[in-house]
């Protein structure tokens, strides 16, 4: 007997103002939907979304400047320097396991490797430091969110096998001083990986340095579905060199492919599907159409609470952080609003493409209610 | 520009014979679509997922006798013994690194965890021994393709810390003597992981022991979007003491909830709404129906290849493996017939609910003209 639930189907998004998950595109909708059924964790029995992948990949190296880096080679040839993940905490958990895997720095018996990251730098890194063995090593950040890379390069020792920078951090929306983090990895012979998981979509029109572009960086996480609007599950993983993905690689015997990079096995075809399909309508003017108008209204918004008196983070990308009193924040919530905490207490707000100015005024004429 | 390949879809299931996936039931399919924009890995703000994957565990719970076990519980209860996964190799790594991470057996600075797995384990066993820092002892299996258990006896040193059984091994879908191995497990005082991915949903009308109801199980890897006929991604992962799930929790700052479990973040609405949908279909009649259906067609085909000259080693489970020249084999694959092989060369049809008499004649009309 159908719950019913199940039958009423899941809540709307225009109260969500919480999640960096967002209503796919149309055009992406469409091929989760006729993708749903095959599975590019085995590319030689599933052909069709084994060759969306390559197109899915060659997609996200060009959001990230990778194709630049490599000299622009053919959608096949860059499928090797990465792959559609479940999502951002795949993508993270592989750059480290690769790192570490990869390291020249031998740990000794009484060390585990080190991985150096800001404090800001999502719970993913946790999670990938228990799973992986290693130890994370945080690093506070300044009094803009950012990494202070003075305490970065402090922390790079000689048990150090990766150092982390957030284009895009999950609590501020804030961007860390790549190139910077970039030297200081350099410097110390150590990979630099960037976390854009959710930043990555906004990047290429913000006029911050982030991507490949910048020497030294060495891997990077971008989610399309995220700001990017596939689908979920669909997250990026890309390297710049391919043997960081090798390194990843274990040997399938049962499947017509030889070997597997990714974490998971079987793997969603919808996902890739609809990365591939949301980055070939909305790259690049749709992205930056995007970009333009949620940082539009994160500044008003921002503003908005400004004027009502409550203590608001200037955005730097389409997040806002605000004071707000606890007992006015369940009340919110209570109205049927879905919004988060950082860490300090602030509310936060992520602008995303389901998130409009209309549901915004409701939500400033609720709190005016409240406040 | 939309790619062409997007537009023509996939390739039909028809020919699909390799595969351990299949086409999902059709309210699957649409419990899928409905709840595509949801996300299970925050169930705080997506409340309605939440609750169906609360319904899905309960329905796994009972397809691998857990309900019975810990004594027929709410399914909100239930909800702490198990997850929906991204499929098998994450349920099988959470299983290995649950285990590493409660063992009470200290491995010394120069040991590894062990774990002990019967040559048949999947390949993700070698993947997560990989990922997690322990090692994979792999003991052989008898001239039946099941776990020798006095090797297994010998292999359960102070240094394991979990013991694999197979319920359904993939190349020849032979399932472990599970009571043995559990009395094994016992005595060594680890934990006995059984990796029913594929074989869980045939289990409970084959006369098998295979479950919870076996003492000394302690985990049970079992995939709805295999002969579950849920949607990729939707794997399972249930333990007898919630304990072994808490083991995997990692705190979540930036959540409505508290703690994260899971090995992905983000996790697919889609996948865990069609496995509740799934279950809620199938179970029981439809899922028995279908092991019937597929035993029947198993055998046959067996007796057909065997009735054939092929050398067929006879169905367990419904998976058949027979001899094939390797050039029969490659001109099979030339029709367009998706076939895989064995680790010993032997070709692989796994009899899925989308695999019919008639395709299976048409395979076998095609394997007359080429022999």
């Amino acid at each position: 007997m159908q719950s019913p639930v199940a039958e009423r189907g899941p809540q709307s998004f225009d109260r969500v103002l919480s999640s960096m998950c967002t209503e796919p595109h149309p055009a992406a909708r469409r091929a989760a939907e006729r993708f749903l059924t095959t599975n590019p964790g085995d590319p030689a029995t599933y052909t069709a979304i084994a060759e969306l992948e390559h197109d899915a990949v060659a997609g996200l190296a060009t959001v990230t400047g990778l194709t630049d880096a490599v000299d622009a080679e053919t959608p096949t040839a860059l499928a090797a320097h990465g792959y559609v993940t479940s999502g951002g905490t795949e993508s993270n958990l592989q750059a480290v396991r690769s790192a570490r895997d990869r390291a020249e720095t031998a740990a000794t018996a009484t060390h585990d490797p080190v991985v150096v990251a800001p404090e800001s730098a999502h719970f993913s890194f946790h999670k990938a430091a228990s799973v992986l063995g290693v130890e994370l090593r945080t690093v506070p950040t300044d009094d803009d969110g950012r990494a202070d890379v003075d305490a970065a390069a402090a922390a790079l020792d000689d048990d150090a096998v990766l150092l982390v920078g957030v284009a895009g951090t999950t609590e501020y929306g804030r961007v860390d001083p790549i190139p910077a983090l970039a030297d200081l990895a350099v410097d110390a012979g150590v990979p630099l990986h960037v976390d854009a998981a959710w930043g990555g979509f906004h990047l290429p029109f913000s006029g911050h340095d982030w991507g490949f572009d910048v020497p030294g960086v060495a891997t990077v996480t971008v989610d399309p579905h995220k700001v990017g609007r596939a689908a979920v599950p669909a997250g990026g993983l890309l390297a710049r060199e391919r043997e960081a993905l090798d390194a990843l690689a274990i040997d399938t015997p049962y499947l017509e492919t030889a070997s597997q990079a990714s974490l998971t096995g079987t793997r969603s075809g919808a996902g890739v599907a609809s990365a591939a399909a949301a980055l070939d309508h909305l790259w690049r003017d749709g992205y930056r159409r995007e970009y333009e108008r949620a940082m539009d209204l994160a500044n008003w918004l921002a503003d908005e609470l400004a004027g009502r008196g409550l203590g608001v983070v200037d955005p730097e990308l389409p997040l806002v952080a605000f004071d707000l009193p606890a007992a006015t924040f369940e009340a919110v919530r209570e109205r049927g609003w879905r919004l988060s905490r950082t860490g300090a207490g602030e509310a936060r707000v992520v602008v995303m493409p389901h998130v409009s100015r209309e549901s915004l005024s409701a939500f400033l004429a609720d709190l005016d209610d409240l406040l």
